[in-house]
């Protein structure tokens, strides 16, 4: 028996209990004739005492010669800590010790354990199972597991199914960015792995499971960032005998519940917003709405005056930042400097301060007398104090230039505070998107997606105008969520086939297994697919998707842990009957 | 809106209520001037009822157009059946339709959509989502998630944490049956796939994490058989500061509370047997307890006659048949037959027939008189009307066919009863294993396995008798999981390794990695591993796990559904760098 109470444990009301304790030596206090060790497991600290009279003389010296991270069993009795310490739970007790086993001894750790390790990031993934240890990695996978938890109880409640699907599935001829698996026992074939279970899950309703769910794992054989692994978490859904609006209410409900569980916090209905009001407001088909600086379109006050840049405009259009009238010459300087940085891309940015008095002052002062700037405060809900900021040029470029700024000022005023949820729906995605590359449209989310039925008739006439029945999910400015209501209708998926340009031929060899399903009575339904890695990190307040993975890959995915991809020597190549090149 | 009820839902308290519905057509008849409709979706069937008199003129037209599996949305009234039909819950009401939708039709499927199909089994698997629809098969699917559930909520209830581990890793040397993943990223390296997640939650337990389960898909690239699938589920688990006692009775709570929630059973404790214990009573290490049939060792009352086939061998065994000394000559001619199939093995069978009036008609009466065979019925634990079968041979071949006949046995007499739950633990297993390729002992479970204490010193001088701290959980004469207690001591796994003939780079090149984790303060740890896609299919009743997963590869890997490794092309090859020899 190693322990009999955890270390998160004991009480005032335990004192004079014998117990059994073990765990890893936090720290040790040696004061000659009295050793404190903090002991530490998954659920806390509890303080030891040895001391040179009550303790057995080889205990006491034993005690001596603990290390950091040296993983012991202790016995002895739960007595009245002197000073206790209010920051812990065990603060009041401490365990006067009898017995003491060493269990293991501990190399020097390469960073200390503790809440602020002296640690940097490389280190701490190379020796993730230490930093896993520490309290703010530990805590995060824990919170990991119950998101996870309070999904699957939540939509267990509701009727869904988990069903797994396979990891080992037929590669798609589409599918540049699959992994490959070559089958060792069927010469020259290779398996794929599943960037989602997307075909399954449509397989699932043509099977009359009506509601299914997921929390599966996903590949991509894609450039890796810090915020993008080859492998992902997905919670995956799909229903039958659905509309929007089903679809809408349900991940409205899971989204609620889990916020309002994991967070205490009751966010009430989701505001609902079609894509191009999003565009629109925002710049941003996936706005964050903590905050307001909702953008101002001032073609109609700004044009038609004396300044060129503006009159030749596609767009112009303006955010009222809170309280940055005061920012000085050399400050909007500096902010100007970052909007026509590369990866924001502006060209210039006009301001006009609004002053406390009611006055204003602005860049373009020769083209605008007080009456216009008013009407742009007015237009762009300026209060006296703030800062207006102006930009103009083509819609599809100066929206997420603004979109940028608006982010980026947000962020200096400490409005994106990780412990506000704001949710929303964007709705009435464009179902087709321009490709330059192929000069061809291509479905925006997949071909399934259905249009509007409205909408149909403009696949002919104004292919991108079309809208789908396609939604995101956003929360905080992030997208957790997509899907879309699925075409199962033949002779609307042959008519989208032909506008997504793929020969009857090309569509068979891609959809064809799916295609043949729907023959056999197809139901009606959609679904979403939510990010798990990046909806847990935004509910744990952090939007590093890293840290809630246990053991992650780094940026080259090659040398975190024991995830990296190593060569095969000639044999294993040989048994698998393939070469490099 | 496509329904406001299941079609699982109505009763004869909702008559009366009009109720819009959506499903599969299950069944036309038509009367011509009336025709029902078996409607049904993944909660029931309902009768809808069309009349020439009171269904509107086109609607009942269209009843009659439709056929199976059509997919329709009607509207209507719940009425009161005249023939009510007890087998099924809405079989007291039928709704008689106003308004039908034919949301899709459906052509003619390859087999029917029944309980009882007339579609083989190969047929049913290349459509697996009309096989879906089926009611043995989707309550199978829905069988598998309510144990995931019940799993999950018993383990997280007992503190364990579900923790994600990688599935793209890194190949280890001995990997022969890895499945390897070429990266596209990085030139000539490969990620393999897991076969389990064993390093990573021994990594979990060295990083506090202290009680970890996950519910995981694990993978072999190995010869496909029926029952053995290149990717499979497990529920994989470990705990820290735990000795055997500990594991047993966690998982032995968590299996007692599946049969109990998912079965209604209660097992009661489960008996605890040694490895030796198991070979010795049964000839077998997972065996199957609901029935008697023990071996009877019939060494002492056998040998030492003058029946030479018996004297030289190592051992005597035998069963006594339960109520087969009926058998005729025949009969038993064939069983000795049956016995000397290469798939058992055994060089021929002795018989004793136990008859009704207590005397004895055996195979070797020449050799042995009544006194003897008493003592061999004594022995087997036989009764009036029983046959005993003896084998005989060497001890290591002789158990395990007199434990083929025993389960052949039992299969005949109906004695293993899906229905029937007969768990227990399997202890005490030896620890190394005699190969005689390399002629060298190997891990039975893996380098990390612990010995018992009390054995250590046998390591030297009789390795083969070396316990260890390993066990497998039987349900039924399957292993439906199995585990140990890791060696987490340095010079305790040096000492393993050379006693596994690994030189001590041969070590570090293997499990380096774990190796040094340890280092830094590994705690005493153990775990077990269920095989989820048998404990679901045994718990269900039925012993073929393909039965349980959604879509299964077929025995070649290749033709099932879309799980068919695929040849890539050049082009494609040639951005994975790799080419086929």
């Amino acid at each position: 028996m190693y322990r009999n109470h955890t270390c998160g444990e004991l009480r005032a009301a335990d004192i004079n209990k014998e117990v059994t304790l073990a765990g890893w030596v936090q720290k040790v206090r040696d004061k000659g004739f009295m050793v404190w060790v903090d002991l530490r497991d998954r659920y806390g600290i509890t303080q030891l005492i040895f001391d040179e009279e009550r303790t057995p003389k080889e205990v006491f010296e034993k005690a001596g010669s603990l290390g950091r991270e040296y993983v012991i069993r202790v016995t002895g009795e739960v007595i009245e800590r002197e000073s206790k310490n209010k920051n812990i739970p065990t603060g009041e007790i401490e365990i006067l010790v009898k017995e003491l086993t060493i269990l293991n001894e501990a190399a020097t750790p390469p960073f200390t354990i503790e809440d602020d390790t002296d640690g940097g990031e490389d280190l701490r993934m190379k020796y993730r199972y230490l930093d896993i240890r520490r309290n703010p990695v530990k805590n995060k996978l824990i919170f990991r597991s119950q998101v996870a938890m309070q999904v699957r109880n939540y939509l267990a409640n509701e009727g869904f199914i988990e069903v797994e699907t396979p990891y080992l599935i037929k590669s798609t001829p589409e599918g540049a960015r699959d992994f490959v698996v070559p089958s060792r026992m069927n010469e020259g074939q290779f398996y794929a792995l599943p960037q989602s279970p997307q075909t399954f899950k449509q397989l699932l309703m043509v099977g009359g499971m009506d509601k299914y769910f997921q929390i599966v794992k996903c590949f991509r054989d894609e450039d890796l960032r810090a915020d993008r692994q080859p492998e992902f978490t997905q919670i995956d859904c799909e229903m039958a005998f659905v509309d929007q609006e089903d679809i809408l209410n349900t991940f409205e409900g899971l989204t609620r519940h889990l916020i309002k569980t994991l967070k205490g916090i009751d966010t009430g209905e989701f505001p609902r917003m079609t894509y191009d009001e999003a565009m629109r407001r925002y710049g941003n088909d996936k706005p964050d709405i903590r905050f307001g600086m909702e953008f101002g379109e001032l073609n109609a006050v700004a044009q038609h005056k004396e300044f060129k840049v503006f009159n030749e405009a596609e767009l112009v259009i303006g955010i009222a930042v809170p309280g940055a009238a005061s920012y000085t010459r050399k400050e909007i300087d500096k902010l100007i400097d970052w909007v026509k940085r590369p990866q924001v891309g502006a060209l210039g940015m006009v301001y006009v301060k609004c002053n406390e008095d009611g006055t204003f002052k602005s860049s373009v002062d020769k083209f605008y007398d007080e009456e216009d700037l008013a009407k742009w405060a007015e237009a762009t809900g300026a209060k006296p104090g703030d800062l207006i900021c102006i930009l103009s040029g083509d819609a599809g470029k100066v929206r997420p230039q603004l979109s940028a700024l608006r982010m980026e000022m947000a962020e200096r005023l400490g409005l994106r505070d990780p412990k506000v949820f704001a949710p929303l729906w964007v709705v009435d995605f464009p179902l087709l998107e321009w490709d330059e590359e192929t000069e061809r449209y291509h479905a925006m989310h997949h071909p399934f997606t259905s249009p509007k039925t409205e909408d149909i008739a403009k696949l002919e006439t104004d292919p991108g105008a079309v809208r789908a029945n396609a939604y995101d999910l956003v929360l905080n400015g992030n997208e957790i969520g997509g899907g879309s209501i699925r075409i199962f209708d033949k002779a609307l998926q042959s008519l989208m086939f032909k506008h997504l340009g793929f020969s009857e031929e090309e569509a068979r060899e891609q959809f064809g297994f799916l295609m043949d399903a729907f023959q056999y009575g197809a139901p009606p339904h959609g679904g979403i697919a939510f990010g798990f890695d990046r909806l847990t990190a935004i509910l744990g307040g952090q939007e590093s998707i890293r840290d809630y993975i246990a053991f992650p890959k780094n940026n080259a995915g090659r040398d975190v842990m024991i995830d990296a991809p190593a060569s095969l020597d000639d044999q294993q190549l040989e048994e698998l009957h393939i070469s490099l090149r």
